[in-house]
């Protein structure tokens, strides 16, 4: 270990640039400007690439101020469709707003790069750019969930299909980075999701993965095994999941809660009654709304690359949009990337299954 | 095939009778009883063999005039404990309250067993008893799930951690079957629970199970895949999946039902004003709370055996039990066993990769 020093291109970070693909996701260039603009009130210090074309940017910097003084602009009319498949995707790396972007952080022209565009385009992209972190066999893409209490992080929401135990320990060991940086935990706890809390429980890749985690010296406390039910708690602070667990999960959260939230409006319209009670409780309710919202959340990142890449929601709004760029502001700033290099390292030096790799 | 006739010990159902497990779950042997006396009520042709401790229930039957009337008394003091393991469960196959209720059904005195004990025991005890059907290679946990619509069946809920392609065709069929029974439609729409819903999405055994139902000639309309937002859609009315993935979606479902209406209780008592909202929409905030209750949706069926094994959740209430004890009536009446036959005889017969089996 210690190599990772070498491919983190960027370092000290005073002065964060995001490069921002401003074609991406379904809200278009105007909403994702508008958003750069938020970001660019809320964080004086950061600075923008505009990846997307030049001459519809430039006009909508009259509406972006502060945008406009804290950008540049790179002109490319290419764009990645949601339609695209990975590899159609490839065949523009250097050529697409989403591509260029990557281009951005594997230069060093960028500490992140942020796209609302195709989730799979983006994934493959960033892989085949930036490749994976020493130590690290597959990236991951994590993001935070509401509970009761506190957000949850939750990783792998989607990028690996298949996982097997050194993955997900190498996801915990991420997800802790994850939760330390933007949630702010120094000891953030921990948990493998599965099918029962016993320890017999679930596949021989979580069971081997639990068993890694027990005795890993890390700035995290194991939990152990966590079953669905339990996402919504806020007991846990990190759950680890395969990609494909977690983005049923992930999913199934949403559709739940579309579902219950679907089934109040019609509770509040089916009498005058009930819709008076709405009419006094509607305060309440949207705050309710706004705790669930996901644009609240908004903001996923590969971990485990050579650089920072944070994927805004398809359909986030330009409020959510601003909430990523505050996600990749704030991994930036935490220096998320060096952080999983340095417990990543701790972690094989203190494992008990394979011999310490040699200090660099 | 044709040879499931043999295994199925029990036919023509003008008179159903359930072997009830008097001591699983949390409610208690009082509770189990005021179900199985609702239940009594509701299908005035069910009888009953109750399994527990003679005295208890003697005494109970006070309480129960007209289970009293229609049920006989199978003495046990031996209990499967929610602590046991399968391997401890299974020693007492022939001696607990739990075991013997299979025997019944294993026997032919009774055509469905009905328990809220420990999940893992009654699936052993079960499989080890009745076996699979023929054509069936693992059996499949099944439920039903509220939508905005009308209910969905799901399965496997966790009988099998990892499952093949063919498990899961075999799960689509009686998955079909069991929503023809339980939810009264004719030709079903089915899906397969994935990450994506394009046809390259997910692991090789959905892909090649998505393959095999395209084709398959069954009273059933193939609708592809579908993702976990859509569970609670009510576009499709069985989704089938691995126990894992199944699991993990049922629990995630509860799990933010219960964040959601959490949320929502902390919501109207923030003021006075929010309080006096949620007097006025009581009663169609209650009838939300009815259409979630897992009460409502309690009785998970072990399909695939050569006998009925119908599970209460452990924390269903009194309404919650004798809705399982329901959904064992209706699984009896419907002929489930032998329907799922005749649906693997044909999807057999028709299958292209394989060559037709000869009729009996």
């Amino acid at each position: 270990m210690g190599a990772h020093t070498d491919s983190m291109t960027v370092k000290p970070v005073s002065n964060p640039v995001i490069a921002l693909d401003v074609m991406g996701g379904d809200a278009g260039l105007p909403d994702v400007m508008a958003a750069a603009e938020i970001a660019s009130e809320r964080y004086p210090a950061l600075r923008f690439r505009l990846h997307g074309p030049e001459p519809r940017i430039r006009a909508e910097f009259v509406r972006c101020p502060r945008l406009s003084g804290s950008a540049i602009v790179v002109h490319t009319d290419e764009v990645v469709l949601g339609t695209d498949k990975p590899s159609q995707a490839l065949r523009r790396s250097r050529t697409s707003s989403m591509g260029m972007a990557i281009q951005c952080v594997k230069n060093g022209d960028a500490h992140a790069a942020v796209s609302a565009g195709n989730t799979g385009a983006l994934m493959a992209m960033a892989l085949f750019a930036l490749r994976t972190m020493p130590g690290i066999d597959r990236p991951a893409l994590a993001a935070l969930l509401p509970t009761l209490k506190n957000d949850v992080a939750v990783l792998d929401l989607g990028a690996n299909t298949e996982c097997d135990a050194e993955n997900l320990v190498q996801f915990a060991v991420m997800g802790a980075v994850f939760a330390r940086t933007v949630l702010g935990l120094e000891n953030p706890r921990v948990a493998l999701l599965n099918i029962g809390v016993e320890e017999l429980k679930g596949t021989d890749e979580l069971r081997d993965a639990a068993a890694l985690l027990r005795t890993a010296q890390l700035p995290m406390r194991f939990e152990g095994f966590v079953e669905g039910d339990k996402i919504g708690q806020g007991n846990v602070d990190v759950i680890v999941t395969d990609g494909f667990s977690g983005n049923i999960a992930l999913k199934t959260v949403e559709g739940t809660a579309k579902l219950v939230t679907g089934l109040l409006a019609n509770a509040f319209r089916s009498t005058w009654l009930t819709q008076l009670g709405y009419l006094l409780s509607r305060g309440a309710l949207r705050a309710l709304g706004a705790h669930l919202d996901p644009n609240a959340h908004n903001g996923a990142v590969f971990l485990g690359l050579n650089g920072l890449i944070v994927k805004s929601h398809g359909s986030a709004n330009v409020r959510g949009i601003a909430n990523a760029i505050g996600v990749a502001h704030d991994l930036i700033i935490g220096n998320v990337g060096e952080r999983i290099a340095t417990d990543l390292a701790n972690f094989r030096a203190h494992r008990p299954d394979v011999p310490a790799a040699p200090a660099a």
